[in-house]
């Protein structure tokens, strides 16, 4: 029989679904389950993006330009200006959800066993494009007591080698919440500008902020257009993950055309898909409030409620809709998957993200999860109830 | 300036693309352009599929599985079924287009220099998807005067070494319209099996075969499930190239379980493709009748034509729809350039596919052109008739 691939081999399983079966064994079992273990909003899709799709006149659903279609660049860059990012349509390459991004990125500007530098704990899918390309991560700890701050930067410079090409960061950041200021993006910027480094920034959370605290791009820093790559997506932002529509936004020529490349191998990004992503961009600000709004709520009853629990450790999150939380448990793999084979209250139980996945270290995180905040307060409550007593019966 | 990749470098331009802004400039002196550079059918897009996307009830926009949906899958296993190929929906891999279908698959079977042996001429995305994964492609030559069949299998015998790990098809095949008899894939079979390789084979042209010969799929061979894996897509049978929906089928588990890894990573296909898509899979019989007549028509109307000019060479296409034409000429690349540039008849030109780009051996095919057989009979013959009077006016 032919062998799979090291690669193959190596390829992570997703921390997000690896306990998928032990949650269909549990439904099975007729028990309800509070999926806090995924960025999958139960917030509606704006009426305008649905109907859209709905009134399509399509007759033939011919591929459409590789780079993404030309009135959709255009929209999305007034878009862009709206949030203090100015770029042309000319500067973005509209992708297959920001995964696809992600992908192009490596892929143009890294070759085999080249370091991207990546502070942990971090989206844990970049560990996964980072294989599939044969690169490799290097993880920066950053660390709970400090709110997931933006570590030193000399401890950057410890890891940079001759084969660093990248510094990657997720602002707001998934899993942890951390929002980085505008003072710590432009000790980012001072670094790869010193160091002749790209600086990726995932932006997916932009809208995601809390406590009064701006956004701040890497795009808006000045003097750094060769260098900054900014990653993007419509998935969280209207709540339409099935979508499969992200983009990749640089001002340097050199790395769209390469991109490019790569875009037309894949021919184009789904044609129904950008017509939602394009009548979504009309989407009311007063979406936008109000999610916000509910977000905010959510989190705060979240973070109380995680508070309470004796031995629970978590930090405040300032944007996006994710929080870690240490628990005081030794393997909080073995802990996410016993809570969904053996507890529950009333029948219902709790599916959360061990952290571990969301670290390349080894040895960090083993006592941690993340949790979405993506359920009405109600089943947060009940939730997080169901995480409180079970760790009373627990032994590790 | 940070510098992009070597693979970046190395990523070839599209052979189908790479002549828009010779074909922009044309439009913009008010030319029509007769496309047959690109597999982009004029026919209409079943209307069961565009209905049931414009009568979706989706309120959010929800992430589908990784694998894709499972009630799709059960529908195309069926579809399967009444093709000969016996799979249960567990053996289907949904992918983002085939394009995806075919990087899951380089990424799982192979690492970094591992080699896998590809006929050429053939569809020129093969090697995009081989160096974004930093892997080889090896050439074997099918000739236009054995009407591109498979090569002899001791060709084969000779490329092979420790690091190869594959023979890819694509069968009815793009650019060269061939069709592989049933004794040619088991020849085929037999060699994977000796040598302990896979034998992966893109049927997405599987309803387009001509003058009475039957399509046989890879999947139907026996006792080699550990070897096959076949790539499929919904672009040309349903004219629904936009979508961007296809899949991987395999009956080897450990593939399947690798490549879910890579599908988990970049989450899930689009969901309104996917809904286009099962629906598609009611299309009546009547439909692919009446493509596949117009086809036909097509086909001998422009290998009529074609083989009418002086110097011109054509072999005839027995599925697909495409035909590789052998042009009286030294550098195709350059006469496919000049036609747009400086030549039409009542301000209309032509744009082809330098075939060039289809072979990955450095002297074969630059007299060559690809032809796609996508417009009507009446444009077809005015386009053939722009090349014939082209042709002798064209100095190299």
């Amino acid at each position: 029989m032919p062998t799979i691939s090291k690669k193959g081999q190596l390829m992570p399983e997703s921390p997000i679904r690896k306990l998928v079966p032990y949650a269909e064994e549990a439904r099975k079992h007729g028990k309800h389950i509070y999926h806090l273990n995924i960025g999958q909003p139960d917030i509606k899709t704006p009426e305008i993006a649905l109907n859209a799709v709905k009134e399509n006149t399509v007759e033939i659903l011919s591929y459409s330009r590789s780079e993404g279609s030309e009135t959709y660049r255009k929209k999305l860059a007034a878009y862009y200006d709206y949030h203090n990012i100015k770029v042309s349509h000319k500067d973005i390459v509209v992708t297959t959800g920001a995964s696809e991004a992600i992908a192009f990125i490596f892929g143009s500007i890294m070759d085999v066993d080249d370091e991207v530098i990546i502070c942990e704990p971090f989206y844990a899918n970049y560990i996964a494009f980072a294989t599939a390309a044969s690169v490799k991560v290097v993880p920066i700890v950053s660390k709970m007591e400090d709110n997931f701050a933006l570590p030193e930067i000399e401890e950057f410079e410890k890891l940079i080698t001759p084969r660093t090409k990248a510094i990657m960061i997720c602002n707001p950041g998934n899993p942890t919440g951390c929002l980085y200021s505008k003072e710590e993006i432009k000790q980012l910027a001072d670094i790869v500008k010193r160091h002749d480094l790209f600086l990726i920034s995932d932006e997916v959370y932009r809208e995601f902020t809390y406590d009064g605290e701006p956004h701040y791009s890497i795009l808006e820093l000045e003097g750094l257009d060769e260098h900054t790559i900014m990653i993007d997506s419509v998935s969280k932002r209207y709540s339409m993950c099935g979508a499969r529509v992200g983009c990749l936004v640089t001002r340097n020529e050199t790395i769209r055309h390469t991109v490019l490349k790569f875009a037309q191998a894949r021919l184009s990004p789904p044609t129904y898909a950008q017509i939602a992503s394009e009548a979504a961009l009309d989407t009311p600000q007063s979406y936008f409030e109000e999610v916000k709004n509910k977000y905010i709520n959510r989190r705060d009853t979240l973070i109380e409620a995680l508070k309470k629990i004796d031995g629970v450790k978590v930090s405040l999150p300032k944007g996006a809709f994710y929080c870690i939380a240490e628990l005081p448990v030794k393997n909080a793999d073995h802990f996410a998957q016993w809570i969904l084979e053996s507890f529950d209250i009333d029948n219902e139980t709790v599916m959360v993200a061990p952290a571990s996945g969301f670290y390349s270290s080894q040895d960090i995180g083993k006592n941690q999860i993340r949790i979405a905040y993506v359920l009405n307060r109600r089943s947060l409550v009940k939730a997080v109830n169901i995480i409180k007593e079970a760790l009373k019966v627990y032994k590790d």
